[in-house]
């Protein structure tokens, strides 16, 4: 296979990653969004809003990273952020499925896209934890928008949220405080995200 | 407003362009496309297919032009390549969706993506003549993957197929060769796509 052949037959694969259904709502609450959707989104969020990430980062490099941050779920599936059980098996599932598919691609850049999903997934640089941040804004952004559904579906609780929200603040505080006092705070006073951190005191 | 709550306005009224339905179907003919998903399937095809753009691209900005240049269509609505009496009316419609939406971000922004999306539409630059070859061979290698509906649906016919994609050869001539020779040809050839050529000669 040329060069070219090796990547159009990527794009071509990618092509699937729009039937991988995520659990948040479109913002009207019409139906859930898939991963190309909430790709393009986070794409554009991090061209927009790179000014408010912790430490500087190269923008080509966040944008390019949360296109490509979910493309494993192909394989692996989306696993729902909450779900303890599936999130036991994620990484192996997603590794299976990274060797796979990015290994279809010419050498080099097998070894580059596999290299940015490997930064993501470890959470440290200053892109990751940006994209991390982005990644985590987005669905509140989503959820709270549509009325809350997909956190009434899962019973969310504040205690899991917050846990999971430790990267975002590492990526951006000013888009964590955002996100906390805009999407996340209003839906636990109104009682759809269960306010368990008192309990567990 | 703060920079930070007009740039999250934007951010979630760009949701909606996950409800703009295109002419194109997914690669196994299950569905038609949305802007979202289209445009992030192009900035991952910037990413990956630099290298064969005529003239030297700055990556960052092709990459932002493809995940930008349909917003417009949240407020003007997906014109279908080959329909001419929609096409009349699409510069005006989408002129005034530029004015609406891209005011929606801080000043900087708002002037930022309005002289992206007017670069890509004018159609000239070297990222915007490759945007716009991208922008012609994802739906072509869907259509083909997907056994050529959308073309037999809109009764496709090979000159305008042509004139459409004089651009794509500017663009980058690899991508055109490959989109000509894979995906435009073959279907051709199984009368899936009129060849009106020799008949206008």
């Amino acid at each position: 296979m040329t060069r070219l052949e090796k990547q159009m037959a990527f794009i071509e694969e990618i092509d699937k990653i729009k039937h991988i259904t995520r659990q948040t709502y479109l913002a009207d609450g019409s139906r859930k969004e898939n991963d190309a959707e909430h790709s393009w989104h986070l794409a554009l969020m991090a061209l927009l809003l790179s000014e408010h990430a912790e430490r500087e980062v190269d923008v080509l490099k966040a944008v390019s990273m949360v296109l490509v941050h979910d493309i494993v779920e192909i394989d692996a599936g989306d696993t729902y952020a909450y779900d303890a059980e599936a999130q036991k098996t994620q990484h192996e599932r997603e590794l299976r499925a990274a060797d796979r598919l990015f290994a279809i691609l010419p050498d080099d850049q097998h070894a580059k896209l596999r290299a940015l999903w490997d930064e993501f997934e470890e959470a440290k640089s200053p892109e990751a934890c940006f994209a991390h941040a982005l990644d985590n804004t987005q669905p509140a952004m989503l959820n709270n928008a549509s009325k809350g559904i997909s956190w009434e579906e899962h019973s969310a609780r504040l205690s899991n949220i917050l846990r999971r929200n430790e990267v975002t603040a590492k990526g951006s505080k000013a888009l964590w405080d955002y996100s906390y006092s805009n999407f996340i705070r209003p839906n636990v006073e109104k009682g759809i995200i269960d306010d368990d951190t008192q309990k567990e005191q």
